[in-house]
């Protein structure tokens, strides 16, 4: 080969990650501990492939003959238009219409796997990425949107998140459109404006929204954002319902002391629990018929909860949770970390969302004559890795390699390999080293595969009968003890003979005690 | 809404499949071997994502500036063209040229994943499906080819196939090459004609390979292959290597009683082993260095597979492999299941391969200024699993259902909540029936989800503290004995009451008997 040829740039493409084994390992962890409380919860697995038609996804641009960006669209050989799932909402929805007749309903399923973003990507944001939904397809009963949270919940704690360290909040769309509806916000574009005010409580504050459902708002960049332009009275009804009927005073000041929105809630002293804040909300939006059909909706989710035992501490109303996606009818859920994790700057900041659902009654009606009600939550797996990574609440020890038998001999690759298929016979993960190098470069490569012991055999132990093993987690014990590398080299610390006969037993004492 | 709503009509994506529960838990056993004997041999996972630049995978056509035909290619938001994998060597290439620096070398890594095809669809061919890899990189020796033959074996053993269900054929393209060298052949079209030709064996016959070698083969419905065009001499030199050595007559004799090419070798008395065979081609081919250089390789491998106990009932020297891919510069591997399954015709036909593989010395130098040696292993999982299905090697009994909690008084929803919850915390899987039916369908419901048990709790139970718990599956077993529907009613087999408090402990003792 010559030296100049032309090569292509080895490079992954931009927003794709590749994984490695501690990575894997680790989301593995993760998804078995998710799936075992989703199957305590009744749920079963279910797979939908990676694409669908575009269509069924509903990703059509209106105007347009052509997918909608954001996800990743191309022609088939038959011509037809079929895009990456970038949700697993949307596939079971065709699903469960593809199906339904032999379904057993409620149809209650989980499933989890890759989606993907056609996006731009950034830090920590990709365009392959893991969720891990459940949902239950046939239900309008508001038990079926407590258990999502209360799922949610009990997901959280076995992933090793304590209590008090995350909080399911509920909102639901009806009371968000009963507030416009009270407030007398009627085009489309005003309500997305509202909304899109109210989900960023957490971001900027009373004074933010204020601004944002005002005239509207500089940010410290100096770029403007233009407000929902509301008048003064609109704009108090608005933060009244956000602040859960507390006075604003109340708010104001517990916002001062550093305390966020479900917190002001949950000290305020009228506010117990979840209940006392539906009652609350009634009594200032009960001139809006849609607003008391959402707070009946949260009331029965609280009851449901509070029957089960999840209290505030772990599922709590809250006004401010808009999510973004449009198809939601309902009741909405967000799951947030309230530890605080170094961002991409290195500034702590309370985690926050980590998953998210709610009800999505009009989904599976796209395809079939009557509409079906339904409810889902969704986990972001990759983004609550990373938190469950900073938090340190993953194993990441490596795992240990397999057993190396040496080559010193190369003529003699039959006995080595014939060691190594002794050791793998009795379940011992072993391997031959396989590479050109020599004896000192096979030690350290046995090093860097956290190999837990090596196997020698130079043509003087052959003749005797006998092969040298290395424990290389004795011998690094060892090492810290012994003085110079002379001693080292004499003494040979976690390294000794025995006969070829008793190979297998003594590597299996080491690995069984590494 | 309106009864003549436009609907959607729900459909997969032609090519794509859906997976239900048994599906997905049939896979998932069958990852768990396949890990269990991959991680034993030292190999260790990693993934890389769903897309690669499409010239990472060397998928342009030559002549024109868009992605071949055959893979799903779209561009992203930065108009670089991008490829869902085909398979999961050419991005395995691609990572380990990108990290090259940091890994242990040899590197020996395995994954499984979903692989794209954009291909007509047809009976068991899709255009997803998963494949499951081990590969290693860096090692030129044949023992590094030998270990994936010996691993494929291990993995058909683990998997549930019996020795003599399977077999592993080895040849090498060097031989190939080499056969053309000693023919004479050298023009790039007439080599791929002789070599689909030698693919051909197992479905054609001796003769039909003969008629493709020569002028051309007509088959049953009349059309009309065009040949090679050999001559007649060097017709007999391709039979007398694809034979191994063996006389013609012995062979059409042999293939007259119905045998196949690897019986005539194995039966064969002047071949005992694979050595054997290596040492009869060695001298009807020792005029081509090619040749003689490509028997060395696979006497090497026959030689470590000997040593290791890997006789010819599991691993065997095969001429007639040929494998399609281009990028093999070496020894070819092919799994084969010997056994006869039903076709998609119902007629019985020996399965073949469920997996194969080769070195492939040129891939990752593409990426880099030098060749970098490697081999490896690719299981074809889904067609593996549908011949293990076929074999009834897979568990396909219906897993345990969750346990159902009826409704009989809507007005009671926390009460059931809390049995729910309270046989989850106890590690039961369980569930509120959360649908609009009465009991009669609930009771159906449960049985429809293999449910061990449903509970029951009417006010009249609720007055008096008690529940009622209905096994199902001990109330199958006495409905056999039930003589008539009165009986029934009365007697109401496997259906008891327990006080509130004893509800867990029943239900589990029913669950941990199910």
């Amino acid at each position: 080969m010559s030296a100049d040829k032309t090569t292509i740039k080895a490079r992954l493409p931009r927003g794709f990650a590749d994984r490695d084994a501690a990575d894997i390992r680790a989301t593995e962890a993760m998804v078995a501990a998710i799936r075992q409380v989703y199957e305590r919860y009744g749920f079963e697995p279910v797979e939908t492939p990676f694409a669908e038609y575009t269509e069924a996804l509903g990703k059509f641009l209106p105007d347009q003959d052509r997918p909608n960006e954001g996800v990743f669209s191309l022609q088939d050989d038959d011509e037809q238009w079929v895009s990456l799932r970038y949700d697993l909402t949307a596939p079971l929805a065709r699903y469960y219409a593809e199906n339904h007749e032999r379904l057993a309903k409620p149809y209650r399923s989980y499933r989890f796997g890759w989606v993907f973003r056609n996006e731009k990507p950034g830090p920590g944001r990709f365009r392959q990425f893991m969720q891990f939904d459940a949902d239950t397809v046939g239900a309008a009963s508001p038990a079926a949107d407590a258990e999502m949270c209360m799922m949610a919940a009990d997901t959280l704690e076995a992933l090793g998140i304590s209590r008090g360290g995350y909080v399911i909040k509920v909102n639901s769309r009806k009371v968000l459109d009963g507030v416009m509806e009270t407030i007398g916000v009627t085009a489309e574009h005003q309500k997305l404006t509202v909304l899109r005010a109210i989900d960023k409580l957490d971001r900027l504050g009373l004074e933010g929204v204020h601004a944002l459902l005002g005239e509207g708002r500089e940010d410290e960049s100096g770029d403007f954002t233009k407000g929902a332009g509301l008048a003064n009275a609109q704009i108090e009804k608005v933060l009244a319902y956000m602040r859960g009927g507390v006075p604003v005073s109340d708010w104001v000041n517990a916002l001062a002391d550093g305390a966020v929105t479900g917190e002001v809630i949950a000290t305020n002293p009228g506010h117990e629990d979840n209940r006392d804040t539906v009652r609350l909300l009634e009594r200032e939006f009960s001139g809006s018929p849609l607003a008391i059909a959402g707070f009946e909706e949260l009331g029965r989710i609280a009851s449901v909860c509070a029957a089960a035992g999840y209290a505030e501490d772990r599922i709590r109303i809250d006004p401010s949770v808009v999510r973004g996606l449009e198809y939601y009818t309902g009741p909405v859920f967000e799951a947030e970390l309230l530890a605080e994790i170094p961002n991409e700057k290195g500034q702590p900041v309370v985690f926050g969302s980590v998953g998210g659902g709610g009800r999505y009654d009009g989904l599976v009606g796209r395809f079939l004559k009557e509409d079906v009600p339904a409810t889902g939550f969704s986990i972001g797996v990759s983004r609550l890795q990373a938190a469950l990574a900073a938090l340190g609440k993953l194993d990441t020890s490596a795992a240990q390699g397999p057993v190396v038998v040496t080559v010193m001999d190369r003529d003699r690759l039959g006995d080595y390999q014939r060691m190594v298929s002794d050791l793998r016979n009795a379940g011992i993960a072993a391997e031959l080293y396989l590479g050109p190098s020599g004896m000192r470069a096979q030690l350290k490569y046995a090093d860097r595969r956290n190999a837990p012991a090596v196997v020698i055999q130079g043509g003087d132990e052959k003749a005797r009968g006998v092969v040298q093993i290395k424990d290389l987690a004795l011998g690094k014990r060892l090492a810290e003890t012994v003085a110079d590398n002379r001693e080292w080299r004499e003494e040979r610390p976690g390294q000794f003979e025995v006969p070829g006969k008793e190979l297998v037993a003594e590597v299996k004492r080491i690995v069984d005690r590494s």
